[in-house]
């Protein structure tokens, strides 16, 4: 009974361990007394300073030293940037999952992949639901997003309702499902909500997002402007209703499908088998049974959209994909927009794809599964909440969006821009920053984790802009003298043959150094080392303004 | 007189020698008879996959080997993608430079820098001028771009007339001078126009570029509403115009001007004493003196709006500049849209700038300098050529231009879609490609031009990825015994304190290939480098999943 009271007394924490620097790796604990739960688990794709890296996940040291108190994970959708993480997280907390159907599917698949197939317990919630975790309940709100049985979630503590919209977009028309429940949020904000952390990705935008119904009808355009091409479409995998437009596209215009690009298979197939694709009976073709039918009746549904190298359509542009190549008259669509950071690429593909003689088109295929600044400001008029943490975003948005919530009447004091590790502490009194958790992200090398810091990372970026010389040689162990060597070897500096005269006077250098040292005596390796990085570092700077990495190796016999 | 009867049937041969793949590096020969003339010679800035290089300068092998024929170089505009590449031709090629005033001012600037005051011979030309070069003669046309004093080129050869619209647009009303000359484009096409290279940046984009003068009045009402705060304007140095219409709002709102950053103050400099700047008395300070000015009097133009990491702005974001740092309240403005491949680096200087504090305002605040659709067309219209060789531009940019180009009436095969290197032919009677000659972009690292190729770039990729492992070993001279070794070394592969064990374990893994070989009796280095390669690859990748550089040096005592 005491406790009770106090508790009643308490702050609800919440702790964002990323996704705000660090884009994609969104995760989200929130704490109360003796409970944690976590709102999703994603990973992020490394920066491009993070030379060689795979991925990045999410630092959970601060969920593992309360691992008792963490009542579970709460996932929103099923998107990589939300689930990601959660089978290396899964290695080391053994707490249930909840989700809805579809996103469930997509994470099996994801654990099916790691083989870990029995690890920890999962539930599936319907929209509406809720569930009692430790001092928590969170219910599952309707929304629209760019895929389906996308939730928000309204997360009650004693200290108060904090509702957090996860991904989303208003879709009046959806292709399939229902449009978000703002009755819901409108409820929710008659209730009195304490806190909206409400997504940032789109604040930049005036107005409101396109209809997702309206690139469908894109699509139907162009399947009958191009009725006698072949017709490639790449669009993300994970963009489920799209994929049921192009498929509804290609019933309509008599043309068989193919899906192509290992996550697409994988992630339709797990849609279908949920019922979150129609599919005609005899639509769906083989790549193999590709040959038996003509051009103008087939469509390809493929990955790469962004260009990524390894994608399928990367490798149908550059021809060195096995099974499709282009031909002059195909017709290619990018039913995507680039993502910061991968403009370049995308246009890399698309100027091979021209060269071989395809029609790109990327004009009005495309819409958000993002809110725009009137959608968000729907959300706050319906919430009406008393605090605001924007969430979803770089700097940049969650500073945009602060300006809005402002403009929506919260208090300037009352709206938090919050860094990864930040432990922010919320009740109806009062609402500041009280401490931080570690929350960098944790780098995955292959089969690494974590093992992959700064040091090496800054090695990997010399090496990358200079090469290296080595330097070996070998002394006499008791007398010091020289007995092999110098030897220089260089990798990624220069292309020796053009530069032997380079080389061998960088030989006579090292020479000369060695010399100095013998002179005057020193005996100890690290200044001999020293002085051959820097007499060597000097000539090779002088004559070439290159700063090469130096390696000295001594080696005693 | 016969001499002149055969060439008057010979057709003019256009070489691109960059620019067309290599977006930046714009160079341009035409060559009929004995003469060659060279318009413009640009330099591009490094692809990713160019690690550590700094610059990428044409090749101009073809001009080396013509060097007798080559007339002169034709520059149409003083833009870094039109001239970059000059100090560097120059000092291999000697031949004059034709210019108008203040592209010829920032190109004396980059020789000056270089250190090549007396190169070459240089005369500047007005517009409406022409110049006789050999078989040639080349006339500047007044056009509008993003800088002032910007030419076409209507080149005329015994074959006929190539119009070359260099960078334009359209500006009816612009900031400094008069309106593109569309009366002289309309005077070419009745005399007849052989062939077209017209600009095809903004291709993609329907309608109109908006007038230059347009940002002015942006930044009239920036200037008014942020009335209090300091205002600083990034935007490119070579943007004279803009930077004009900066200094206009300064002295409306009674604010003094400071320049920063090294381009900016080199190339406004050249344009105020060439008076292509019209700076009010009093209204430019030092630097140094802005301490002697409130916020609200001060106005700082820099370098820095494409979030190049050394720039100007991106030091003042970073808190690493040492004259200016950001408060709260500051207002900065960037006067630009991002080139594609720089969305990242531009986010990341506006996420910094407002964790400071500042507003920062990218709305409005830039036009385009290339002409978009309808402008292109109205050159077409004017000029009607034969033959359409579109330029500036990827593939897709041509391939858009081209089907532009043809909805203007230009037959589909007279439309020539180039590739650097390409020769194409032209005259009355017919036209194609008839050869190649080289044209791969030349690396220059440091001091080091072109020696830097392939094999080095590799490496320099392996690295920078998985980094790698040294095996130094000594052996005996005559019996090949081991004497030391093997020690292992790594750079940028793992750290190796967390890796002990695993490095532990690669030693004796070479051990063991080691004495595999000393068992067989394999006495020769390449063999013992490649088995020790092997296996300590096969089990570094099976260890970790990842793929070091594994380099074996032997030493022999």
């Amino acid at each position: 009974m005491k406790k009770q009271e106090t508790t009643k007394k308490e702050a609800v924490k919440v702790i964002p361990l990323g996704g705000l620097e660090q884009i994609g790796m969104n995760i989200t604990a929130f704490e109360y007394g003796e409970s944690i739960i976590v709102v999703d688990c994603g990973l992020s794709f490394p920066e491009d300073e993070m030379l060689g890296i795979d991925l990045v996940i999410p630092d959970i040291t601060y969920l593992k030293e309360n691992a008792s108190k963490v009542k579970g994970f709460v996932i929103t959708h099923g998107h990589e940037d939300h689930i990601g993480a959660l089978p290396y997280v899964m290695k080391e907390l053994n707490v249930p999952i909840y989700a809805t159907k579809l996103t469930m599917g997509i994470i099996e698949n994801k654990f099916k992949e790691h083989g870990l197939i029995k690890c920890t317990k999962r539930k599936v919630i319907k929209y509406g639901q809720s569930i009692n975790l430790g001092e928590f309940r969170i219910e599952f709100i309707r929304i629209n997003h760019s895929i389906s049985d996308a939730a928000a979630l309204a997360i009650y503590s004693p200290a108060g309702i904090i509702v957090h919209t996860g991904d989303f977009k208003v879709d009046y028309t959806p292709v399939r499902g229902e449009t978000i429940d703002l009755a819901r949020f409108g409820e929710l904000g008659k209730k009195g909500v304490l806190a909206l952390m409400c997504d940032s990705t789109n604040v930049m935008k005036p107005g409101f997002t396109m209809s997702e119904r309206t690139v469908g009808k894109t699509f139907d355009n162009i399947f009958a402007e191009n009725a006698r091409s072949r017709i490639i479409v790449a669009t993300f995998a994970s963009n489920v209703d799209r994929v049921q437009q192009i498929i509804n596209s290609a019933a309509k215009y008599g043309r068989k499908v193919v899906i192509e690009g290992r996550s697409m298979v994988n992630i339709i197939t797990t849609a279908m088998e949920l019922g979150y694709i129609t599919m005609p009976e005899n639509l769906l073709i083989d790549i193999e049974q590709m040959r038996n039918y003509t051009d103008e009746q087939l469509v390809v549904i493929t990955t790469g959209s962004q260009g990524e190298a390894m994608a399928a359509l990367s490798r149908i542009a550059a021809s060195i994909h096995r099974k499709i190549s282009i031909k002059p008259g195909d017709t290619v669509i990018f039913s995507s927009t680039p993502i910061p950071g991968n403009e370049k690429s995308v246009s890399k593909v698309i100027n091979e794809l021209s060269m071989k003689g395809a029609k790109v088109i990327f004009q009005d295929t495309h819409v958000s599964g993002h809110a725009c600044q009137e959608e968000i400001k729907l959300i706050y008029a319906l919430t009406r909440p008393k605090y605001a943490v924007p969430v979803h975003g770089e700097y940049r948005h969650l500073k945009t969006h602060a300006d809005l919530a402002e403009g929506m009447g919260i208090l300037k004091d009352n709206i938090f821009l919050l860094s990864s590790g930040d432990v922010l502490e919320i009740s109806e009194e009062k609402a500041g920053v009280t401490g931080r958790v570690p929350a960098h992200g944790i780098l995955v090398d292959g089969l690494g984790v974590g093992d992959v810091g700064n040091i090496v990372l800054r090695d990997r970026q010399h090496l990358s802009e200079n090469g290296l010389i080595i330097v070996v040689i070998t002394l006499e162990k008791y007398s010091n003298q020289l007995l092999a060597g110098p030897d220089l070897v260089s990798r990624g500096f220069v292309y020796v043959r053009e530069a032997e005269n380079l080389m061998d006077e960088a030989k006579l250098v090292v020479n000369e150094s060695l010399d100095k040292c013998y002179s005057k005596n020193i005996t100890d390796w690290g200044k001999i080392k020293n002085e051959v990085k820097e007499s060597l570092g000097d000539y090779i700077w002088k004559k070439t303004k290159r700063n090469p990495m130096i390696l000295p190796i001594i080696m005693e016999v």
